[in-house]
């Protein structure tokens, strides 16, 4: 059979996808291991080698991917030929050490025995170093079990310790049924090195030109954008199966494929292109000053900037009757706030205003001197700055992707000193959200930094590509409102904790944020539906922010379309775990989470239950799956931007009661030993 | 209440158990903390600190244990009352350690917000690095869920991850039920460290004095097997509930229980005393020289050589009419069974026969030759050393605590070239048995060791103590017969892997093992019904052996009073798992083991799933686990001296199919990267 091999990064065709071994290899074999066994194989099994006649005349080109002898059993019910197979693949795999090829393709697992494959698969990986091994999965089995073939690669999978050499080679040629299945959906969390597709998988479109089925084709486009680098494994390609465009014609289908799925202009995903799944330390303005560079790319958002103005327009707009009105932009950076406000003033055209301005960055404060001569500046820690007056309007922004992972609540805390009673601050309140997931790469990431002791203990800070979610819900986990001095509205978070403000003695109108922090302390308790089976690796954080009035920010999954659409300042934040989860269908996930202060440090840490929801019927295969995904997969809650209305999750969990518990992690960062906000 | 607290080992008491705080203390707290709160209470948050009204005026003495305010909810409703809980245990735990404190027992924890319970309880033994923690635990809640306080124990225990300071103090103060639930094994795997029992859990005997009722006497006696050195802490002794014996009566009581629950002298319980739990490394007799204290201790097993003996007695009767036998004990070490033998052969007044002895020890065979002046002595490895004649009884003790971990096989191969066609081995064979373990203790002593990269990778030789079997279900695993060249009877394991011998050419009688040692290559698949939840830590390894006709050795625990009762020489092996699983009631597990070589060494490889059985009712407390217990929990298969019959485990395995998957190990030892024996 004839097969090519593509790539998604360049045009260029990867030199092919070759079978190293021959029939007559496949008769000797036989011969030597399945009969009763005579002294040539002896001799074989003490010193394994090929003969001549065993392998294809010429050698393949380095980047060639290696197609391992299909007809090798590692999960054979027989142990004898189970043992035999493994001594024949490592030769193979030795010979193509030899050959200084580094990919190869592994045979198709049955469902049999899967504990022996993986064991095979997990020895050669270790003796052959520097070889990167594909599991080769055709995704359809039968409709009776649709399941089935993810399940038996989450077990190889699991029991290689997530190899980082071990791929998956994700075989499209059974046809697909019309309907496609939600456990599909868990491939975009696996690492796919190859799709492998047959011309056979092709049908002709009106001009006799080959094309793929709908189904196949919305598949693939699905799996690309969780894994651009993907390669092609073409098969059949010179069949002359299609009237039109020759052996060519697949290719280039599947290049015009790769082009049109290709992330929008603008959107965050081109914007981050290259940075998928690249774990970042989130940033601590707070204890660091941030340089040049950091001011620079933050500066570029087209949106977030925007909002800000537009909601100081709409305050300034509500103040109109005020006489003289005092802004101040608390950590002004560079200064793009200013900018903005300045704008807005002069939209709103007020009549009389004053203009602070508070940096701490030395840096920063050169540039803004320069930058802004007619601007009231001041140098300092907007915590303990000496304010000339009191403010109407305080600006900042101190939001990181989690809301207040970059200590907002506490600068903030510290700037209500000098805060008429009537004062706003913008932003006027901020919410953090959780959602489980799943994603092989990811959980490798974490755990590799783990020689560091802080692997799956300390949030990152990640674009997303090659994750899945695991659950239809975004959790609310917690908030935070300013100012605090002024009757509450609902907030989300533990409203006890954030009273916690005593009287000053010198100005009762003044409220004095206890030393301790605790009333910035936070805990939330979530439980999430899992409909589908998964793996759980971490948790995605996010935030929302109310600026004013109507005017948000957020990147919130369900919501950030609706409130700042192509905003690019905020990743999401990965919450890792250490222990991969097994979440079977139908289960239910609790989640705590904690935001936490000894004065000095704010940390946070968190768990998770898995427990299956009592008296289910065991999942039927794909049908019954199906059937869970005609309801809304990802349905959007309602946006405080859109409307008033939240879902609130505290009381919402009903303790392990009824359920049956299926899996436990243990507490992470436990008095922040790994990760910590300096205040 | 008066508390007094007494300990197993030594009748002294450990100078009670007290609590420091007063209500004084109480009232203010809560003064402080559940009202508005006041200047005081933020003073209070910031510099926590007690006043003399607190506290109990006059200090304790070091031994003693602290009951931490029983009033402190950690895992109250609202969160500001566990924020302020969490002070007021850190402030409590804090003057503990002041006053040279250790030890503390935890309030009871409650259903809900249990990881809140545990994140305090795993901040405190951080910042406390001196105190032991004890969780106050009671054993009996409702009839309605008996299983919950051990649920609610296992999520504290895992999410402190198994904190070596962490244990529990199992209250029986609650009337118990008569009978008691299987759940309740389960606290045998657990570290137990207090049993808490008031006067008012006794009852009065026929004389008037206070005895314990039987379900809570029989509990004790359980929990006192595994944990022989808890301490119990007593409460209302001076209340005179009962007619006779005053105060004192009831530690009198509990010393009487302790004492009329020590293990039977001559057993090989009372042999280990001291050892229970502790990890050694398996010999490797093969690889290593044994001491002569390893020999010495050896040689006093009352039961082993007798058995010896036996065998070769009744293979000599067997072969009475021979004019000439010739025996070689292989493997003579310093020459337990040489007596053995010749014992055997004056009993079966065998007229005339040749002893032969090998042994490749130079220490051991000096002891030999001065021991043994007309036995025929060899020197060196029995795989090698030059025979002058072929032999009729082999006679080996190469077995290891899992039968063929101590290289018996590779050993009795070597012999096999100067064995007469007719020649038998003693042993004739033996097989490795499997069953599923839970143990916190023995996971964090397997855990500790993985500073040296093998923690959870390599087997150990244990003497079990606080452990719980998971399954009723002993599994067979593999076995081994000797000698190979006649024609073979059924045999465990493998068949045509043991079928691998080669015609020899000089010697067409002589079979000759391959070099690359597949025959001895083994591999099983085991499913074990789970009928209560627990957790999974590991699996215990046994063998059993038929030395000749029905006499054997074995150390399988449904078969070793039958077979060897009172054999000292092996304990068990315990093969550990990474990271704990967590298996639900009326779940299987699926358990996969290979024996590996590469011929140069000899490993073990193992790796397990977890699935929930299809169409299952939830576990609805104790009474549904009841039923499942009135089925006998430890019933004892046939065993091969008893007679024939064999429990055949190969082909069990029906596959996760119509299963619901709940968790999965890694692959363990792959390639034999922490654990080998040298061939």
């Amino acid at each position: 059979m004839s097969v090519c091999l593509l790539t998604t990064t360049g045009d260029t065709d990867e030199g092919g996808c070759v079978q190293l071994t021959t029939d007559a290899w496949h008769t000797r074999w036989k011969r030597m291991c399945t009969g009763t066994g005579d002294s040539s194989s002896e001799t074989w099994r003490t010193a394994p080698a090929f003969e001549p006649a065993d392998l294809i005349p010429t050698a393949p080109p380095v980047t060639c991917t290696v197609l391992v002898s299909p007809w090798l059993q590692l999960d054979a019910n027989d142990a004898g030929v189970r043992h035999d197979t493994e001594i024949a693949l490592r030769q193979e795999l030795a010979h193509c050490t030899f050959l200084n090829l580094t990919s190869a393709i592994l045979p198709v697992p049955h469902l049999a025995h899967t504990p022996s494959y993986a064991r095979a698969t997990y020895a050669a990986l270790s003796s052959s170093p520097l070889l990167r091994l594909a599991v080769r999965l055709p995704i359809y089995v039968s409709s009776a079990d649709f399941c089935a073939p993810w399940q038996t690669w989450d077990s190889i999978r699991t029991l290689c310790e997530y190899h980082p050499r071990l791929s998956l080679a994700l075989d499209l040629t059974p046809p697909l049924p019309t309907l496609l299945p939600p456990i599909t959906g868990a491939y975009a969390a696996e690492p796919i090195s190859h799709i492998m597709i047959s011309a056979h998988s092709f049908i002709s479109n009106a001009k006799g030109y080959p094309v793929l089925p709908k189904t196949t084709q919305s598949l693939v486009r699905g799996l690309l954008t969780s894994v651009p680098t993907v390669s092609f494994v073409l098969s059949h390609t010179d069949a002359k199966l299609h009237a039109e465009g020759g052996g060519d014609a697949y290719r280039q289908y599947l290049h015009h494929l790769i082009r049109t799925t290709q992330a929008r202009e603008g959107s965050v995903e081109a914007y981050a292109r290259g940075y998928g799944d690249f774990l970042q330390a989130p940033l601590q303005p707070l204890q660091d000053n941030l340089q040049n560079a950091t001011y620079e790319t933050f500066e570029q958002d087209p949106v977030k900037y925007a909002n800000y103005e537009e909601a100081i327009y709409r305050a300034l707009v509500d103040r109109a009757a005020m006489e003289h009105i005092v802004l101040c932009v608390s950590g002004a950076g560079r200064g793009p706030l200013i900018t903005r406000a300045l704008a807005a003033l002069l939209r709103a055209s007020a009549k009389s205003y004053t203009l602070y301005a508070i940096e701490k960055n030395p840096s920063a404060y050169l540039v803004l001197q320069q930058t802004f001569p007619h601007v009231h500046l001041l140098f300092g820690d907007m915590r303990s700055v000496e304010m000339p007056e009191k403010v109407d309007i305080v600006i900042s922004e101190l939001l990181g992707s989690f809301g207040d992972n970059e200590l907002s609540p506490e600068c903030l805390d510290g700037v209500e000193r000098w805060m008429k009673p009537s004062a706003i601050s913008i932003p006027s309140s901020y919410t953090a959200h959780l959602s489980p997931l799943s994603s092989s790469k990811l959980y490798n990431e974490a755990r590799n930094t783990s020689g560091t002791g802080i692997g799956g203990e300390i949030p990152y800070v990640v674009m997303f590509q090659a994750v899945r979610r695991l659950s239809p819900t975004v959790a609310d986990c917690w908030g935070f409102e300013h100012p605090r001095f002024e009757e509450e509205g609902p907030i989300k978070g533990d409203t006890r904790m954030s009273k916690r403000y005593t009287q000053s003695a010198m100005n009762p109108m003044l409220l004095v944020p206890p030393k301790d922090n605790g009333h910035n302390v936070r805990s939330a308790e979530m439980v999430f539906d899992i409909p589908e089976e998964g793996v759980l690796h971490g948790f995605a954080g996010y935030f929302e922010a109310v600026l004013y009035d109507t005017v948000g920010l957020s990147i919130h999954p369900d919501h950030k379309d609706v409130v700042s659409k192509d905003m690019l300042s905020w990743f999401p934040m990965f919450f890792p775990i250490r222990e991969p989860m097994y979440l079977a269908a139908h289960s239910e996930l609790h989640v705590s989470m904690w935001r936490l202060t000894d004065g000095k440090r704010v940390w946070y840490e968190w768990c998770a239950e898995g427990y299956l929801k009592g008296g289910f019927e065991k999942s039927k295969g794909w049908r019954r799956s199906s059937q869970a995904s005609s309801s809304p997969m990802f349905h959007a809650p309602p946006s405080p931007m859109a409307d008033a209305v939240e879902t609130v999750v505290h009381g919402q969990v009903e303790g392990g009661g009824g359920k049956i518990k299926i899996g436990q992690t243990g507490l992470h960062n436990v008095g922040g030993r790994s990760s910590w906000i300096g205040l």
